[in-house]
């Protein structure tokens, strides 16, 4: 074994200045790297060898493989014009407080076993919470994806309240079907209305629900469920309310934003994804709850292994959710909110908005264009007036050109084209490319 | 907002010198400081401000606070004397990787949201799995943590047998009957023989069996389930077979060490930490199965947004397990195999294996101690032979001085301390002025 493994800061000091370029040049350069990896499945697997070496090789050798083999296989996820899903947007002070956190690497599952990342988790969590206007005194914990939240937020609900059914409604995201069906809970899916928004007259009665999940801003087309009005309708039969607010939540530290959560200030939990919208890279999924009780006796269980005196117990993050360990998330939400402020989140935020606004008042002004579902946040639902299979082949040759990416999605049984901004490097002037390139598309297609 | 903050990779040439600095001081300087957190619950809490700053700030100030703030309440994980719970070492290829991953932050829900990061996450755990002696063929991912991968092969195991038993052991870590209750599924906790090790004789009847769950190296003692002879039972009765080696799964790439792990090559299902033994830091849960298709069936959801050409969707590793998002963390488990290489981690696991046979030697060789449980792997339990507070106070006194930090478990009635070596820096030295702190605070105690 190579001795410069033994010495672990020697080796930092040896290669993280290579790391740190190539880092900082990656940014700059990524732009003009295909957005989608140009590759078919595969392709990577056959390059890599069967085997790892049998004696240790230098970084630079890593470094090197990362360009030669790994980059025409990535997906630009921080290219200025990836529009595709929802963003998933880096920075500065987060890339560099990772790694922070990776030399830390500390395991808070007990509060002992890192005081500081069991608090700080706790204090950025209230800091987010106060930015976006919630109540005081939701206890917020880091989880390790959306979809787990949701999943944790289910078992909370079951176990509260002794009843086995899920209710969500048909657009809302997978991850609520996929929780039910893993655990074994029942699933109500309750149809929208025409902006995709949950039937509250469709709920049903709620007297056997356990939770129903209210969404603001799917995932298909950010459509808002009325969250005061399945409140009110939650309250009386005694169902949980879970609001998943994954992408959109974000929005909430604006406060022209805020009218569209109406109601979440009433939700039993709600979660907020920051390696969405807020700068932070995957995955640090927000999850707060409204009554920390209920979590602490659905996830409390503790070994004599890890049992520790009862004033450390009660800030054990373990006791409130599904995992045990839990690395230095917070580290790196931290640093953002440091970083950035109030105000550099708001104008994050806003910047997303503004030029999805842009690229819609674009859109409807062309008779060719149709906007299948308004722009709401960042995120813009439109379609060629050609069919379905017009559109999905213009969608084909935009993102096999590697100059923009989009995703998309099916409204209403027609085929729409997402178009989703957020992400750090992209500019209005990315926004009006991809348009360019979208009709230049539908023109040559059409011809 | 600070126009810096538009411009990452200047913000990275900025500020990232800073940050590799600081990183190899703390690896430097941490065998220095308190390992275990000297602070009391809420202390850092009430050091912290209310709320976010309105304006962002630089990242200095990060880097400051980290120090000022943050550090008193620190547990070191990397401290060359830590030696609670299980290690969970870092390492320089590891912590370089992580800062590369945060910078590209792909999301591979999808093979198409990012091929190389899908193919080199299969690509690694294969390599692992060869490392290890298994059967070749396995489909093997990262889940989240420990936890959540057994959970995972609980899903799968229900989704498989239509049963709802899960079967473990006394000794079994508490994940799995966690799992249990999440899932609702009911526990059936088997008795244990002197050796911590699960009594096949005791299992009972197997035929409601969904899941049983088998333990390389329990957490409390580094017990070994008999896997052979659980696998004969779980066969006939069509019973699912996990098998949990979290921890000691990194000393398959030992041959030596193999024997313990007799039948391993039998699971439907097997996990372990790369986080733990193997220099990746957390969280990288390596989650191995020889049933496939069972995964898929079980957690396969695809939704319009989410669907991909035919051929792309079996790669899509969101279809093997319960999360949907998963960051580019095969990014740093391939950096440490191919910096450290088939010996390299060989030797690291070997090292750590010597120094607990060592502190086992000093401590049987000396009448007033006694082995509670035999060195396995690089886990030793022990006591001292006064009473249990005696010890209870020994403990308190060795973790409060700063010097060393060792946890402890309670076998067959009797409260017990454990020693685990595996970290990074630790070193024969290390292991040796634990011993005399152990001794002097012993004699202090007793006089």
């Amino acid at each position: 074994m190579s001795s410069e493994l033994n010495d672990p800061a020697g080796f930092i000091r040896e290669h993280g200045p290579a790391t740190l370029e190539w880092a900082a040049s990656y940014l700059e350069r990524v732009g003009s790297l295909p957005v989608l990896a140009q590759v078919d499945p595969g392709e990577l697997t056959a390059q890599l060898p069967d085997s790892p070496p049998a004696q240790g090789e230098s970084f630079d050798a890593v470094l090197r493989d990362l360009d030669a083999i790994l980059m025409p296989g990535i997906t630009h996820w921080q290219h200025p014009r990836y529009f595709a899903y929802f963003p998933s947007a880096t920075s500065g002070p987060a890339i560099l407080a990772e790694t922070l956190a990776a030399t830390i690497n500390t395991v808070s599952f007990l509060w002992r076993s890192s005081p500081a990342a069991t608090e700080l988790e706790g204090v950025v969590l209230a800091w987010v919470a106060q930015l976006m206007g919630l109540p005081s005194g939701w206890h917020g914990q880091i989880e390790a994806g959306g979809s787990l939240a949701t999943m944790a937020a289910a078992i909370a609900a079951r176990d509260a309240t002794g009843r086995n059914l899920l209710v969500c409604s048909q657009e809302t995201h997978s991850s609520a079907a996929k929780a039910a069906r893993m655990l074994g809970m029942g699933l109500r899916a309750v149809p929208v209305d025409g902006d995709g928004a949950l039937r509250v007259e469709a709920l049903g009665d709620l007297k056997d629900a356990a939770i129903v999940v209210a969404t603001v801003g799917t995932t298909s087309r950010c459509a808002v469920d009325p969250v005061a009005a399945i409140a009110d309708a939650c309250q009386p039969a005694g169902a949980w309310l879970h609001v998943d607010a994954a992408y959109a939540g974000t929005a909430m530290v604006c406060p022209e934003l805020r009218p569209a959560f109406e109601g979440v200030e009433r939700a039993d939990s709600l979660l907020v994804n920051a390696h969405k919208w807020m700068l932070t890279p995957i995955d640090c999924s927000l999850l707060w709850t409204s009554r920390p009780d209920v979590f602490r006796t659905a996830f409390s269980m503790v070994p004599e292994y890890l049992r520790t005196p009862t004033a450390e117990d009660e800030w054990s993050l373990h006791e409130y959710g599904p995992a045990l360990g839990r690395g230095f998330r917070a580290l790196k939400l931290w640093a953002v909110l440091r970083c950035y402020g109030r105000d550099g989140l708001r104008e994050h935020v806003r910047a997303g908005v503004q030029m999805a606004q842009e690229f819609e008042t674009w859109l409807v002004a062309q008779d060719d264009w149709e906007l299948v579902s308004p722009c709401r946040f960042g995120l813009v639902c439109f379609r060629h007036t050609g069919d379905d299979e017009f559109n999905q082949a213009l969608l084909e040759r935009v993102n096999g050109s590697g100059e923009a990416f989009l995703s998309h999605t099916v409204i209403d049984g027609r085929f729409a084209l997402r178009l989703a901004t957020g992400g750090l490097l992209t500019t209005p002037a990315d926004v009006h490319q991809t348009w360019q390139l979208l009709s230049r598309e539908a023109a040559a297609l059409s011809s």
